[in-house]
């Protein structure tokens, strides 16, 4: 299989970004992320969102960026997997790339989330999930979810103080990321104390609304080498769907689908998850983390809880997760954190990441979320120079 | 560039499907083209659909196609630009295909749109417009091409017969589809007398609201070799955008962004229009099969009036256009016709398109087009066996 090296990245703020339009967003994101490659023109273009028509009453985002980017006439594709849209996009840009149809191809990730009100949000993210058997009844993600960590604390002992410490952790990591929604700490006690918004799981164990871009940049490895300065280079991709509704799966405590697209992306990259240094992963609520550390096997079966109290996925830990502050403290512009989960995997490749820098890392693995685990995105990336 | 070989199409009949939601029409469609092919299991899906959001209230197309057609853990993707989103859905098979990731691609095209009234299907519609420029104020797709369709007569001497021409063509062709929403024969004179839509276009001018869905089975060309019977071979894809609002063309008479596709596609295949024996073309309106006719090359800028009046595009003429009815009468159901253009190509290729089989037709084009032309799709496709 090819390789397709990443040679830029570029992230706006996240946050409510009241004076921006889902294209200014996107536009800034790519500019960002041309200016980091020191490139102005790209052959293709990717855009991952979840819903601009739901959201923005705006659909035929491709054309939108590409216009707007100046990429006259660039061939520009809409990309959707709801909250695994952007790793979408830095999937189909590596197509484009390694089918031989462009040299460079630029991944956008953004959603613009605040434009419409609270119940609106909720309603848009909702047909995410299975709308004639789920969402149409009135079941929502923190639901879905929440059912989840019911059945996990049942079966294996989960505390509520092991969710928390994913918020915790998370946070931490995120008051250390300039680009982060809500970049400050929290202690366990907030967290436990917080607004219960479908039990057992409060405000603090939920990922926010979110407006905000991030953008890629991708090409042959050849044209990466003649760089001369250090890039990643996308050795794994694994892509899977399963049951688009929770009831459906044949056990709800198994992200079956993040199981098989992260055994996908390690086989293609010929590595375990034991050669990984760290891992970018889709916490849209405390549990899935914990779940998703179980599917890519960093841990055992119901281990998650434990291994998270103990620091084992701590920024200095064993296998650090979510150096970026995660969806959590970051914030989750759905269509935007695929691709923001790809621009910190490469800001630590590079070694570029500060305060928040994990040392020596070398091989990143990234893992984006559909749904209550309809969908899965993983790469594999790898620093050279 | 890698070929890919299509093995396999199939189609829902087109029209208000009443008895049929989303997921059943997609799933109908791709059925019917696996059983096509001969083949129950595929290594990718993609599916093209515009809005699912505004239409359906259900995002996440591409699980929810794997998952109801029964393709486990099978990575899914959904594509979206706008009218041309199922051009799109091929492009992208064809790229997981030639990018070596997958051996066999499925590209599923659907779109439901009854299932809102008529006032939200526009407004949804409308979405593929630039929502702040132009959607915001009032204009929608039937008053951009009557713009369009104004200018064209003004300059050209385009006259209102031979807007019309277009529609009893079309319908024409339509009558002999089984599949289409509207097969019988118009007269000119009942396309110019029916209901005003937008000055000078008529309701006959304008493709309609349709339920429907489309499906085209790609693989390697050697995997094809194997099967023993006609194929049809994807040897070019010109993929372009342009500005999304209308007002930003430097003309709003020159399709460009179909003159570049259609450039880049005849490029890729190393042939000249000249080569191709037939197109099927994105009519949502009778003025936008005049432009693009002009657009690809087939007559002279300001031309395709009289060429529709002598002839040129009919079923037996030089050049013919649409010989499945079109967007006209075949119907429109967004997501789904850029499959459909594909599936009526490798039909009339392998000689298999009955009453209205286009004689000795072995190289086809077909072009798909996004809101005003904003972006294209256009495929070059070769008989083999």
């Amino acid at each position: 299989m090819k390789e397709v090296a990443i040679i830029g990245i570029g992230m706006t703020k996240w946050g409510e970004l009241w004076e921006q339009s889902l294209r200014d967003i996107a536009v800034e994101a790519a500019l960002k992320c041309l200016e980091d490659a020191g490139m102005d023109k790209v052959d293709a273009i990717t855009v991952g969102a979840m819903s601009g028509g739901l959201f923005n009453a705006q659909e035929h985002l491709g054309p939108l960026v590409a216009d707007f980017l100046g990429q006259k006439f660039v061939p520009a594709t809409r990309v959707e997997s709801a909250c695994a849209s952007g790793g979408l996009a830095v999937k189909t840009a590596y197509m484009e790339v390694a089918s031989g149809l462009a040299e460079t191809a630029l991944a956008v990730g953004v959603e613009k989330m605040t434009d419409v009100d609270g119940g609106e949000a909720t309603y848009a993210l909702a047909t995410a999930a299975d709308q004639d058997n789920e969402a149409f009844h009135g079941i929502t993600f923190p639901g879905l979810y929440a059912m989840m960590a019911h059945a996990h604390m049942k079966k294996y002992g989960t505390t509520r103080e092991q969710l928390a410490q994913v918020s915790v952790k998370n946070h931490y990591n995120g008051s250390m990321n300039p680009h982060a929604q809500f970049p400050f700490k929290v202690s366990l006690e907030t967290v436990m104390n917080s607004t219960m918004v479908a039990d057992p799981l409060r405000l603090l164990d939920c990922s926010p609304i979110t407006d905000g871009g991030a953008a890629v940049l991708l090409t042959t490895v050849e044209a990466a080498k003649k760089m001369n300065r250090p890039y990643a280079v996308i050795t794994g991709i694994g892509h899977a769907t399963d049951t688009i509704a929770l009831a459906q799966r044949g056990d709800i405590l198994k992200l079956a689908v993040v199981e098989e697209a992260a055994h996908r992306a390690l086989k293609m990259a010929g590595k375990s998850i034991k050669d990984v240094d760290f891992a970018e992963v889709h916490d849209c609520f405390t549990i899935a983390e914990l779940m998703v550390m179980e599917a890519i096997g960093v841990v055992e079966v119901g281990q998650s809880g434990p291994a998270v109290m103990d620091g084992k996925t701590a920024l200095d830990g064993d296998f650090p997760i979510n150096p970026s502050g995660g969806l959590k403290s970051k914030g989750h512009p759905v269509g935007a954190t695929g691709v923001a989960q790809v621009v910190e995997a490469v800001s630590q490749l590079r070694g570029e990441s500060g305060k928040r820098q994990i040392k020596n890392a070398k091989i990143a693995m990234t893992q984006n979320m559909g749904g209550s685990g309809a969908s899965s995105i993983v790469h594999i990336l790898e620093a050279r120079s």
